[in-house]
């Protein structure tokens, strides 16, 4: 279980079968520092190009199509005393006669206070003066590379993962990625110190962290959408295009977790699933977006399998 | 300000401009049974027809076009010992391949336990043997008549309301809604004991209430869709198909509420939205899906109208 | 066989279960003259309230839910030397980002001339000097009383019919409506003198026609959704958001109509369907988007029942 | 100007920036023979894995991005006496309840007559004795690399062209790709017989073909969509879903169109495209759907620009 500390020289803009940059273990540890969405690194030098570099990809030794790739997101410490947005709601996510007497978009500046964990407007509009919003780091896009030869921008998701950009996706959560290559080919980038649901204004508060992550692998598993596991909840992952077809995997994938995983017939897992899911909404800005099919855990029968 | 008492005898399937069954005056509480979303009373008895007979209308005095009415949810007290779901995920939030292998939808019987304020199954299936939910009351299906002589089956929603299934409609939630005709005609229906996001099962736990609502006018507010207040966020709701485009629509009101009412630029509104804002998923099962788009009030700037 | 002369004096914006204007009987001839989409008439006087105000209701009598309503259109006689439409593509047929560049939309005029049978713009823009089309007249707006007291905008269009600005819908095709309410409640408007497919600029060239249709009644034939026929094609009518959603309903429909009154198995109308089948786009500008499913006459089978 | 005659020895099933097969100059002309969508040759023989294998990728001398790759179908002649189809319709175009009711997809055989140039299934159903279809060759899969060093399964389509099965990709027909790397690396597979719109079933006439394309450059174009041109008109190509966004796309690029090369401005391209344009339905059964935006010729004014 050794940690690696990856300092990458190349950046990809994609999750592709790209040359691994890192080989591990299953097990190991990873640590490594993001650069932000466009590029830019903690010290505001250009070192890539946009959209949205990733750090990998990562070789993990052992893992072949069919397994799950566990990423446990130990922690994000931010590295940089700014983030930037755009400043204005994105045209998809508006009525389109409403994109008409929306201003174009700017790219703005926010600070964070690391010692407070907190992040404020460098130069608040009216009414923002004493907007400060407490830090809640997340990691935008982060996957795998995905089956049959494909390389997916960074800029967009699929079954591999990619750009979700969801908020659930922070220190303490649990991510399986459906391995469909050999090595996995994991990457991760695009940190966010904080995002509304949707990303709908075309960004977080775009920064750069110093991320730790534990790469395992669960073998057999065969996965096809991303899952995630929180404290308190587990959480299952679609994207696509509508936001309607998004919810269907997500739910369906749900439905499969609960009748494999848990023991539960169909109509059992649907009592579960009417009563108390819960649909959170990643990113609605790129050319799929996210939904997120969510259950407590304190709803679940115990597990029939030893797996997670 | 009186209190009525609304007891029907007469049940429509639709908002619309029908004769109202009450009139009453603005600041007025009106308290109604409602029966459930097949027309069954509290009695077990047959009152009426599907889909979610609604009680009213009702006409309150001195509504106009342009106004919006609020109705605060002052109370919602079950009446029924049962209530009843249907047991199986509906054919349209699946994927397409995975509704081969749905069982029909057969529907099953809930039991309320009023003291304690739970719900369970009947017959629980294996795994849910200790399944209990508490009580969370939502009123599935309400609003105003639609403007241009339109009527709407309670099976769907649209601007003037409708059947959205969110959560977030119980005791202590104020909605508003726009007004499109004199006197409003206002219905409420379809109450659920628990539901999930979504109404992924076709019903929520479908049971009868006693409901006591406070009507109110807000002259000249000219809202486009209903938005509503809770202890702790303002939202905004969008009805309509794909999710996408209810989303467009809440996203799209919450923009115009910020900058109308508390005096943010379009930028201001984005960053604060951009950041901070939830979408609830409300009914992805009738015509109409619903979208909510939510803000904490804590990150709200003081309002510059006097207007709620 | 009576042929009667409807000359309103009011009209509905709306399809619902409003007062008949006329009664006839099955097999009647109706002859009425329509005023344009928002309401003026043959002399350029106004009449009526947008949107697309409708001649009717019409009481068909003996019509009785689960009929369909047979309607022929006999022949469009334009009544006006001028149409209009507006000049710049809808905001919502094109990229959300490209409605930034779109000049806001203005009415402008176009001259009918009725001897030729073209039309072509009054001030034609650089490079349409020469751009003069052949009328091609078509029913924009038509349809039944929807179902359950419902009542629909003219704007709109659902399983009773209604907006659907299809090019298909002119002299010499036959279209069923499902019949909801006794006596179908017909009605008729918004005659364009050409449209492209999807009515993109948000209108065709709206102008007011003469118009003869036949109505008759087909009982029991258990209608869902339009249909229609041609001189050489048979086709199924679905409205709804998105255009996915409107091309499933379509297709449904036509494979339940091979199967039904063609006597082709599930497996030899998917057969037809697969290789021969054509999608036409009518109206996506309004709320519900309108998809076409088309099969030429030549390819079928002999009718099993005796009902077109 | 040379001919070159590609004969594979390996397929891939994606379009990407994979190592070329074949070199050629801007003008040459490539004739090669086509396996069938699962990899089966002329012969009947496996050759490669589905999703529909592609010949190529074929580097272009020259072509660079921002360039416009025209590719010329010049012919395809059939090079077997059998096709296949799947024999329902796909869960997806139907709507979500009727899945319930469609047998589970078989493969079924058709006889191709070369001689004749006709079509019909091996064991037709009863109705469809006197099934007898004409021959229309059609390339189901074919494009360029993507950028951004992405790679794209054949089974989907994008920016970049891929699987479109659109019924126009026929001989006479002349498409452009945007070209995205060095060379366009260009690929073509997966041709059809027949196959109806929306390749509904899920294919078309699934057979081998010899094909022969000329490869030309056209430098600077800047494409963003595949654009096509007949014998009687010209069209834009958008892949996306849902189906509304893919109409967004080629309403776009088609405005783009008539903008930059014939002229117009955004007003009189709108006049023009409001009545005249037609929309054709690709396919409508993988992740990303098609939708053609057709204009005739005739209606165009004289290009400003050389180009095509």
């Amino acid at each position: 279980m050794a940690t690696h500390r990856l300092e990458p020289t190349l950046w990809y803009n994609a999750l592709g079968s790209f040359p691994p940059v890192l080989h591990c273990a299953d097990g190991d540890t990873v640590i490594t520092e993001t650069i932000d969405a466009i590029g830019y690194d903690r010290d505001g030098v250009a070192r890539a190009q946009r959209p949205n570099p990733t750090n990998g990809p990562i070789h993990v030794e052992g893992a072949e199509p069919g397994d799950a790739l566990r990423v446990e997101i130990l922690r994000m410490t931010p590295t940089r005393d700014t983030g930037w947005t755009f400043d204005v709601l994105a045209a998809n996510v508006v009525d389109p006669e409403a994109v008409r007497s929306l201003p174009p978009p700017q790219r703005v500046t926010w600070l964070i206070d690391r010692q407070a964990s907190t992040v404020r407007l460098e130069n608040p509009p009216a009414g923002l003066e004493h907007f400060v919003l407490p830090l809640e780091p997340m990691i935008g896009c982060f996957g795998v590379a995905p089956r049959g030869g494909q390389a997916f921008s960074n800029a967009t998701s699929a079954e591999n993962g990619g750009n979700m950009d969801y908020r659930g996706f922070g220190p303490g959560t649990t991510v399986w990625f459906p391995v469909a290559v050999p090595g996995a080919l994991f990457s991760l980038g695009d940190c966010h110190a904080v995002q509304g649901d949707g990303e709908i204004v075309g960004t977080g508060i775009e920064t750069t962290f110093e991320v730790e992550v534990r790469l395992s692998i669960e073998k057999g598993r065969k996965l096809v959408w991303p899952r995630g596991e929180t404290a308190t909840d587990i959480f299952s992952v679609g994207n696509a295009r509508p936001l309607d077809q998004a919810l269907q995997h997500a739910t369906t994938d749900m439905l499969n977790w609960l009748t494999s995983d848990y023991g539960l017939s169909a109509t059992a897992a649907s009592h579960l699933m009417g009563q108390v899911v819960r649909y959170d909404v990643g990113n609605v800005f790129d050319p799929a977006y996210t939904m997120v099919c969510r259950i407590a855990k304190k709803w679940l029968p115990a597990r029939r399998t030893a797996r997670p």
